[in-house]
């Protein structure tokens, strides 16, 4: 697939996800390795002091990786994630988060991401990695 | 605080969190060093496969090693969670889904929990790890 | 294999092995699903504050959780670790040290697996987790 | 410290180190935030496929990233890895290996910094993350 039909894959992906809707997740671009997605955090995004919480920045995270690897994905294989790490560096506010995931190895039977989870100002509010299986797309 | 004032608080903190009764999780028990929480898997956290989504399972990760950290930290003092790694082992279906979150050492300034993530059936869906500072609370 | 191949297996692997003889490490006991090893915490092990050094500890929980994912991988097939956390818990001084290797999960191609490191009074150094690619074994 | 300090005590640590010269890593060079360490990879260095043993690359990590929050920690206060976690991305051969810890944050009380882990060639080989405490120096 090139650049255009990416994007289209993963904006009918994430159109057509019932998660994704009502996570409030955006696919903001997608090229080969790259994917980004972002939300408007809402107060049901917060904490009990106000802050992002970690689940929804885990989640940012697990999706930007996950869909940056099926970007390198063939056609007829599948993608799986099997384990993410996800360190939290600063505390994040109400408004726009954005997760950039980028491939950093995608080999034919195990990929590896990493994501950086930025706030609207681009501050590090996260860094993550994932480890990503591959495999055949029976059904 | 002794068990049942532990989950005094902690069921308190469940029920005014805008997240996590948009989330849909509720606390199932606690005491010194465990939490159980759970939510009904419904439409909205399952995938495009129909599987439950890898954020969700995080998240619930994320609330039950923090909150059982949490029930070991004295008062004056809080936690943040400042790394979280998630295994995912099994997928998921719609259904009640368990997160049960231990400590296995909390310091003076650094904790670490663990959490297992069943299904209704009380399959191993996910493990996780949790590194967490523990500091003076400020306000 | 049954447990006395599985032990006899590793144990040949493990006198074969330059790298572990260096290291010091030895077997200590194997059986499906788990691996014991050890090794005699000696000066270069150590770091400048006098402590076990963390590399040491890594290359533990290295090798007790993929042989231990080693022993439950059928015949022509082979393991290769992908990805190892590991969380250091507590100081570990100049004696004995040993990990004790489980596996959790060991699919057709992802194994997860676990360590504790642990010191001579059996206290918990450092809690480890793995995960383990399994493919054929091509050569 | 200025370059030039940070380098020749890190310089003074490595060599007055047992660990470090039976390991036989060797600082390549440090600035603040950034340190760069290798070692030449010898028949002891390797597993029985004649590969890097995962050991070995986990300890580079291991020390890159614990000096390069090392290089950004004030006099008076002291750092201690908490957790390391090693992604193995391609199998590591005989001869020069090289490992860049670099830091991302550094706070008060939590430091996070990532290495990567090359060969000869420049190839990725690993990408590792670190949680570093950093509290103030007893003793």
């Amino acid at each position: 697939m090139d650049r255009h039909d990416i994007e289209a894959d993963l904006r009918a992906r994430v159109a057509s996800s019932a998660f994704h809707s009502w996570m409030g997740m955006e696919l903001v671009g997608a090229e080969p390795g790259r994917v980004e997605i972002s939300l408007e955090a809402a107060d049901h995004h917060l904490n009990l002091q106000g802050l992002l919480h970690g689940g929804v920045i885990a989640t940012l995270a697990d999706t930007a990786t996950g869909l940056a690897v099926r970007t390198m994905v063939p056609a007829g294989r599948r993608h799986v994630t099997v384990q993410l790490d996800v360190h939290y560096l600063r505390p994040g506010a109400p408004g726009r988060v954005t997760a950039v995931g980028t491939t950093v190895r995608v080999g034919t039977s195990i990929g590896y991401a990493e994501a950086d989870v930025l706030d609207a100002k681009g501050r590090l509010l996260a860094r993550a990695t994932a480890t990503v299986a591959v495999m055949a797309d029976h059904g």
